[in-house]
């Protein structure tokens, strides 16, 4: 079964589960669990840290075909606390996997440089910046970073994980409206810290501080760039997931059936 | 001096002053009175209810000419907790008054009835109602209520206030996006807990258990309608206050003092 789901990052020790720290991935595990009265693991697309949010995270877990799934979000409402919700869950074909399927993450960065700072209903999802940003300057550094590179120099290494990524959209905008700024940032895949540090150094060429060709220099390392800070947590949301659509899961994982039966 | 400022309601009781409580009148005079080491009082446009939020509340301060207008929204985003921002300050004529001077309130209700709630980061201004709501229904019963009537079937009396109050603008949109509903409601003046009242009436009607009819034919009592529910205070926003130009402030102003000097 797929899970849609949206969390505010603020009280959450991010996703991934840790003992006696409050979790996105305990909380939902534990709810539905209670609710289901069925023991439920779930598997993610993006595992957020701590204080990121998500709009539009998406999760999976394997649940036998009794259960309701129209009543479920209804149901998942009143038992969630209300920092997190579970806006869609539909049973999907086997060879669905929030993790391994996702084709493409879309993460977005709310910041706003005005003098008063961010806008109090808006604060827990938009960092004030102290000084004016100069946001043409920050695309044309960003529009430099856009393919695939090794972005080790963004990344917080882990052992055996690649850091080679496809970045596919990294562009900022101000709304006409209010002055905020918003960053869409699009990549097959993130390594740890990478949206957050990538952030960061266009805050850098933003501010003056740096040229906007240093983002895209620091790509040639051939570790983490020790003059790159990671922007604030509570910016950040995770805001869409693409998959292959139903069909094509259920072709694939016929495909890989008759490959297996032919072997 | 005319302040442009807005609040994030959930942690105060509300804009007046009391003893011992938090207010948003009471933060802001005292953070006011420390910044420029002066005694500050303040006169506000909408009188808030505990709860309620401002993206556009505006007060006014008689503060001598020395003071720097154009540093203080960046000194006073220093001073003031999260939940309060002054966006803009800035001189204005000596006939402006926050309260007096104001030709119109606006305000936002923001009001979800999907399954799972509101989205966890909007929950703090987005009230979440169990059951399905039928808008253009909710619009019809709303249209007839827009004009010039006594309100006080929608109003919490206050000795000698009137309750004639000239309703000009209360529409229901949702969202083609998200699905939010968000009602628009803008008046002259309101009187105490009538845009609330408002929208309490049009939620009995959107989920049914009201015909369209009903809220105009509250118009007719001379009292408070004891059938009409208050719409919980966090969906609420004061979101724009209207005020005549400077120049007709200064014109203004310069005919009264003419009359009286003539007098």
């Amino acid at each position: 079964m797929r899970f849609d789901l949206a969390y505010d990052g603020t009280e959450f020790s991010g996703w991934a589960r840790q003992p006696s720290r409050r979790t996105v991935c305990g909380v939902l595990e534990d709810t539905l669990s209670m609710v289901l009265r069925e023991d439920v693991s779930l598997t993610v697309a993006g595992r957020t840290d701590a204080g990121v949010h998500a709009a539009g995270q998406v999760a999976h877990a394997d649940l036998p075909e009794s259960v309701d799934v129209a009543a479920l979000p209804k149901r998942l409402a009143r038992a969630l606390p209300s920092d997190v919700r579970v806006f869609s869950a539909r049973v999907v074909p086997a060879a669905f996997d929030a993790r391994f399927s996702a084709l493409r993450r879309h993460y977005e960065y709310r910041v706003t440089d005005a003098a008063f700072g961010a806008h109090p209903l808006r604060r827990l999802d938009t960092l004030a910046w102290p000084r004016p940003l100069d946001v043409p300057a920050m695309n044309v550094a960003a529009g430099l970073l856009l393919g695939e590179h090794d972005f080790c120099a963004f990344c917080k290494r882990r052992e055996g994980a690649t850091t080679i990524r496809e970045l596919q959209r990294l562009e900022l905008v101000r709304s006409a409206d209010d002055g905020v700024i918003t960053a869409f940032v699009s990549a097959d895949a993130f390594c740890h810290s990478m949206v957050r540090s990538l952030i960061g150094a266009l805050l850098a060429v933003g501010e003056g501080r740096k040229a906007v060709e240093w983002p895209a220099s620091l790509l040639s390392l051939q570790g983490r760039a020790s003059g790159v800070a990671v922007a604030p947590a509570h910016g950040l949301s995770l805001v869409r997931v693409d998959f292959p659509a139903d069909a094509e899961l259920a072709a694939r994982a016929e495909a890989t059936r008759r490959v297996r039966t032919l072997s």
